[in-house]
C-alpha cells in the first residue's frame, strides 16, 4: 500500500513548527515595541482543566487559560524560561540537531538559565508544547528510551546525510531502533494490513522467527515495556497514514493492561496533544480471561498489583466493557500471567494458536 | 579491514555445540548400556571455587568439581533437569529457533519437567554452559534485553531466511538492534579502527548525529545501561576478530564504573566462560577526576552510591591504579555526574572536546 493520505509531510510539519516558534518571538518583540510588558496566554494544564473526552477518546484540556506576563514579578522566572526554551527549540530544529529532556536541563546552564531541577525544565518544555500546539519531538527533543520495529515498511529519511534515502524495515532481522531518524521519516509504502505491538523483547524475536510479519501481514513493534512517546507517535502514524488496525499484546497484569491503554488513549499529562494516541487500537491480550481460558501458569497478584487495579478502576477510560470485565476478572482470580507462559504448550503455540484466535476476537 | 583472523566461523561454532550436546547424550546412553547409573562430572561453580585470574584478567573456576549421579536420590532432580535442558537446547539449536531464560522456564512445563521457579531453571542452564563449555547464546538462549549498534561494519547473516545476505550497519541512522540475528552473524569487513561503547540512548544519538563514526573511525555501541550478554559478546568479537581497541563511556558514578568493568572483565557468575570479556577495553569516562577537571554539574552521592563504592573497593579488579584512584576521588568529592552534564558547555562539547581528549588519554 502506498501512502496516499493527505497527511502533512514530515518536512512541511518541521517548517510549520519553525514558523510557529518564530512567530512566538515576533509576538514578544511587538509587545515590547508597543511599550507593554511581554506576555503570553496558554491553556491551563492544571488538574481541574483536564477532562476525558468520549468523542476523542483521550484526555483533553478544558477552556481555562493561564496568562504569564513579564510585568508580574512571580511570572518573570517561568516566562523567561519559556522564552529561552523556545529559542533553544528553534536552534535545535533549525540546525537539525536532536536532544533529550535531560540534555535540555544541562544545556540551560550554557546560557546561564537557571532551573532548580530537571522536573522544572521538563515542565517548561511541556508549556512550550502547549503554546505552539506541537509535541516536543517536532522541535527535536526526543525520549532517551528506544524501542524497535520490524516489517515490510519502506521509509524515506529526512535526517542530514540520509535525505531521500529509502530503506525497508525488514533489512535487519533483529529489528531497527525507533529513534529520531525513523520518527522523522516519511512513511512511503507497506504491504502490511495490520500492526502488532508487543511488550517484550523475547516475544518480539519469537514473532520475527515465526514469520508473523509474513503469515499475518503485520508490522511488528517492540514497545519494550511502556511505549516511549516516539513509539506511540509512530503507531499513531501507521494507523492514520495507512489506516492499519493496531493490536497490542502485553503481559496479563495491570501494568500490561495500562501499556495498552496508554498507546490507545495517551496519558493525562499529554492532554494538550493529539498525535500520541491511537483510539482504535485494540488490547488483544493477555487478558485475565485468557489466563482462565488457556489455563496459563500464573503468579499471585501482589499488593501493589491490586492497588494498581483499584486505581485503574477509578479511571474513566476503564469503564468500558472489556476493560471493566478484565479488571473484575483479575480481582476475582487474584492471578497474573506473562506472555511467555504460553510456552507451556510449546514455543510456537502463541503464534500458531493464540495469536490468530485473538486477532479474530478483537477485530 | 577484512576479517582475516583465524576465528572460528559462527557456523562451525554452531555445529560444534550441536556435536557436544549429542556427545553428552551418547555418554549417558553408554553409561546405561554399561549397566551403571548415568552420571556427570563438572567444574564446581560454588563461591569457594571462583578465583580472579590476573593473567586472564577475569574470574575463573578453580579445580573443584561436582559429580551428579542418577544413583543418588538427592541428585535425581537436578540431573534430570540437566538432561532435559541439554535436550531442549539441542532442539533449539537444531531447528535454529531462539529462546530466552524465561521461555525455557515455561517451556519445561510442556515436557512435564518441574522447576520450582525461574532461578532454578536459570541455574540448570548455567550448569549446561559449564558442562559443554559454551555460552547459552551458542545454543540459542538469548537475553531478553536489547541494545544497539551503528557504524561501518558489514555483517553476513546466518539466520533462516537471511543466509548469506549482507548488510552494512550504517543502514539505519538510529542504529540496529543487537539480537540473535546480529549475534549469530559473520563479521565481514569494517573501516573502523575502534569501538566506542556508550551507556545512554540520548548520547548514542548525539554521537551518530555528530558523525563520531566518521570523525573518529568508530563503531558505536549503545549498552543501554548494563550491557546484555549478547552485547558483551559482540564487543568481545569486534576486539578479537578485528583487533579493534574498545573505549567505554558511562555516567560518572559507581554504577557507570561497573558497567565498564563488566564489559572488561565479566562477572563472577560467568566465571566458566571466556567469550564475554574484553580485558583490553578501556573505561574512558566519566571519571570522578573528570568531574573535578571539567567542573561538571553534579548531584551528591546517595547512601546507596557510597555503599556500592565500598563494595567495589573490596573487589580484586578494582585494586588497579586507575580504578583505585577513581574510587578514592568519588569518596572524597562525594559527588557524581551524568554524561549529559557536558551539555553545560554546549551540545557538541562532549564530541568536540571531551571525546578526543579522553580517547587520547586512555589509548
Amino acid at each position: 500500500m502506498e501512502n496516499n493520505t493527505s497527511k502533512k509531510s514530515v518536512i512541511e510539519k518541521r517548517k510549520e513548527v519553525l514558523t510557529q516558534l518564530e512567530n512566538l518571538g515576533k509576538q514578544f518583540y511587538e509587545q515590547i515595541e508597543r511599550g507593554t510588558f511581554p506576555w503570553i496566554q496558554m491553556p491551563s494544564r492544571s488538574i481541574e482543566n483536564i477532562y476525558y473526552s468520549p468523542e476523542l477518546r483521550q484526555y483533553i484540556l478544558g477552556n481555562k487559560t493561564v496568562r504569564r506576563s513579564a510585568r508580574n514579578i512571580r511570572h518573570i522566572r517561568p516566562f523567561t524560561q519559556l522564552v529561552w526554551a523556545a529559542y533553544f527549540a528553534h536552534e535545535l530544529a533549525k540546525n537539525r540537531k536532536t536532544s533529550t529532556l535531560r540534555d535540555v536541563y544541562y544545556s540551560a546552564q550554557a546560557y546561564e538559565m537557571s532551573f532548580k531541577d530537571q522536573p522544572e525544565s521538563n515542565n517548561v518544555i511541556t508549556d512550550l508544547e502547549t503554546v505552539i500546539n506541537a509535541s516536543r519531538e517536532d522541535f527535536n527533543i526526543f525520549p532517551e528510551e528506544r524501542s524497535a520495529v520490524f516489517g515490510d515498511l519502506t521509509i524515506e529519511y529526512t535526517v542530514p546525510g540520509y535525505e531521500g534515502k529509502r530503506v525497508n524495515l525488514t533489512s535487519h532481522p533483529d529489528g531497527v531502533m525507533i529513534g529520531p531518524a525513523l520518527t522523522s521519516s516519511e512513511l512511503i509504502e507497506t504491504s502490511a494490513d495490520k500492526v502488532i505491538a508487543i511488550e517484550k523483547g523475547g516475544l518480539f524475536t519469537r514473532f520475527i522467527e515465526e514469520q508473523v510479519h509474513k503469515r499475518f501481514n503485520a508490522i511488528l513493534i517492540l514497545t519494550a515495556g511502556q511505549a516511549p512517546r516516539a513509539t506511540r507517535h509512530f503507531i499513531h502514524r501507521l494507523n492514520k497514514e495507512f489506516k492499519l488496525p493496531v493490536y497490542i499484546f502485553t503481559d496479563g497484569d495491570p501494568w500490561g493492561m495500562h501499556i495498552a491503554m496508554v498507546i490507545i488513549s495517551g496519558s493525562a499529562n499529554a492532554a494538550h496533544l493529539r498525535e500520541l494516541t491511537t483510539p482504535d487500537a485494540k488490547w488483544s491480550g493477555v487478558w485475565a480471561t485468557d489466563i482462565v481460558n488457556y489455563k496459563l501458569p500464573t503468579d499471585p497478584l501482589t499488593d501493589m498489583d491490586i492497588k494498581r487495579l483499584q486505581e485503574l478502576q477509578r479511571d474513566p477510560r476503564y469503564k468500558e466493557r472489556l476493560w471493566h470485565r478484565e479488571i473484575l476478572t483479575f480481582m476475582k482470580i487474584r492471578k497474573k500471567a506473562e506472555q511467555e507462559a504460553f510456552s507451556r504448550y510449546g514455543l510456537t503455540y502463541i503464534v500458531d494458536e493464540y495469536l490468530p484466535a485473538k486477532l479474530e476476537e478483537t477485530k
